[in-house]
């Protein structure tokens, strides 16, 4: 949570001047959003994030995020929708840094989430995977299985300083990855960050997905294992059965599940806790002592990389094994 | 800027049941208040900033705030309105932290005041002292004359780390202003840390007053030094003669000044000076490496310290030395 680049009220309100979403009414830096700067606007004609995009984001992959956006919400997806200036731009500039304009959606995210709750996460991935066939721009993972070996690289020495042994389970984890992920499974584009904090709730309905910025293209399948990870495990690192059930059945009354993703199931989960086990090392590791941004713990992570090595069906998550065959 | 006291949903919907200001459909932590955690919450009914009170801040003293915010509403200042719940209390808790909903102020505060903002606050600043009188409660000033040698003892030895020569200056400079500190002068409420960020501005007028927990009970010609200080100097330490101009003339014209506060002018100038001097110098040399907020820079208010001590008149900031007499 942080404000990286100050904006005054002047380079607003002439930021302003070329969009048609009326005048500022006010605005504050919001603390959210570990990555960039957001400030929640306030204009004659509703509230809207302002955000200014800071060096961790390439500026070349805003036109995906940005389009991207917008295509999934003219497809009825709920998510901020950018807003395009008189010349028909989405991509603006202030104080140096790129920038665009979203609408703000209203509800928030549930620190506690629910069976039910992951149903409607469910639900909504599937609609997104299904929207985002349409899609027509690309672009690669630089999270997935060929990132991790030379994000790797940049602390392997230092792995051991987060927990002892740690260096022998990441190199033999990469290693079984490298040599058994799956390959020709349904692509597409995946949000790949879908944590609780980037899934909206108003009356325990989902209102909306946000944060786009890790959105690329891969199989939809490993975005399931994202979710399985960051949403159907407890504080004490427990994988509770009914929400990981309630998400995958979900999912598949929008879009059934492939045979061939069910089996990859367990090793994209292995894949997904190891991206952000690696991340959230990398991070932990190089964090700067006055960072305005706690690191997360890495641990969580090998915890949860830990239980999915034991996993060996989609059962063990809540999902059906085998397809069902239709209503008799 | 930051976020003290993280708060969930649950927690939040469930203190909201306690008032009449709608359901709960968005909530933000905001990047502003260095003392306290701040939450921008949209309800069904409205916007509002939802207040947790940290240590920095005396419990004891919050109704003294409240009060005086509600009593400065209804006296029709524009500032935040204290939401009173069920039981008519201003003051709830939440997470163990004392808490307050105030109403949320459209506007923003300006980078680059000019001299009609500065008379803009003059007259706001007037009408408060005004609506002020009637106000039952008191509160001392405990960054006031008799608060500034406890707080210089508390890093005295280390002063010079700062500037070279600090230690001295200050030590000389407290010794004149405990002698010839002025006794007397006509008293009430005063904000006392009356800073552009806590002044609001839409379309160029003056929208209302924030953040009055320095608020307490001094003489009133104090708050117009206190402004001076922090609206009248350039960038380069430069005094700009016309926005002091504008900040006395449009404060006489609401409530003229005794000869009493003319004449004490510099001298009270020099006191709010050395008062952010101490404060700043202070928090300069006790900063956490891990702190979420930077703090200022304490020469800011050396240099303006400087400027004051070489003033005699309150001519030299562009008011009138002696009353005008009536209109022949």
């Amino acid at each position: 949570m942080a404000v990286y680049t100050e904006v005054t009220d002047d380079d607003l309100a002439q930021l302003l001047t070329r969009y048609d979403i009326g005048e500022l009414m006010s605005f504050r830096g919001i603390a959210e959003g570990v990555e960039n700067t957001n400030y929640l606007v306030h204009t004659t004609t509703g509230a809207f994030i302002l955000t200014l995009y800071e060096r961790r984001t390439e500026r070349a992959d805003l036109p995906f995020f940005l389009n991207l956006m917008e295509h999934l919400a003219a497809a009825g997806l709920s998510c901020p929708t950018p807003v395009r200036d008189r010349d028909g731009r989405n991509l603006g500039e202030l104080n140096g840094r790129a920038c665009a304009f979203v609408t703000f959606l209203e509800g928030f995210w549930l620190r506690k989430p629910k069976p039910e709750h992951c149903a409607a996460l469910g639900e909504a991935l599937a609609r997104l995977h299904l929207a985002g066939r349409s899609f027509p721009m690309r672009r690669e993972n630089a999270l997935g299985p060929r990132g991790w070996r030379p994000l790797y690289a940049r602390f392997a020495a230092e792995a051991d300083r987060i927990a002892s042994g740690l260096h022998g389970l990441i190199s033999d984890e990469l290693a079984h990855l490298e040599a058994s992920w799956p390959a020709g499974l349904p692509q597409g584009v995946i949000h790949a960050d879908l944590f609780p904090d980037n899934v909206f709730f108003h009356h325990d309905k989902l209102s909306g997905l946000i944060d786009f910025y890790f959105a690329c293209t891969d199989a939809l399948a490993y975005d399931i294992a994202i979710c399985l990870n960051a949403w159907c495990f407890e504080p004490d690192f427990s994988f509770n059965h009914t929400k990981g059930h309630a998400l995958l059945t979900a999912y598949e009354q929008v879009r059934p599940l492939e045979p061939a993703e069910r089996a990859a199931m367990p090793l994209l989960a292995r894949g997904a806790a190891l991206r952000f086990l690696l991340t959230r090392a990398h991070d932990w590791l190089h964090r700067s002592p006055d960072a305005l941004v706690t690191p997360h713990d890495p641990i969580d992570y090998l915890r949860r990389l830990r239980f999915h090595q034991r996993v060996t069906t989609i059962a063990e998550y809540g999902g059906t094994a085998a397809p069902r065959g239709p209503a008799q």
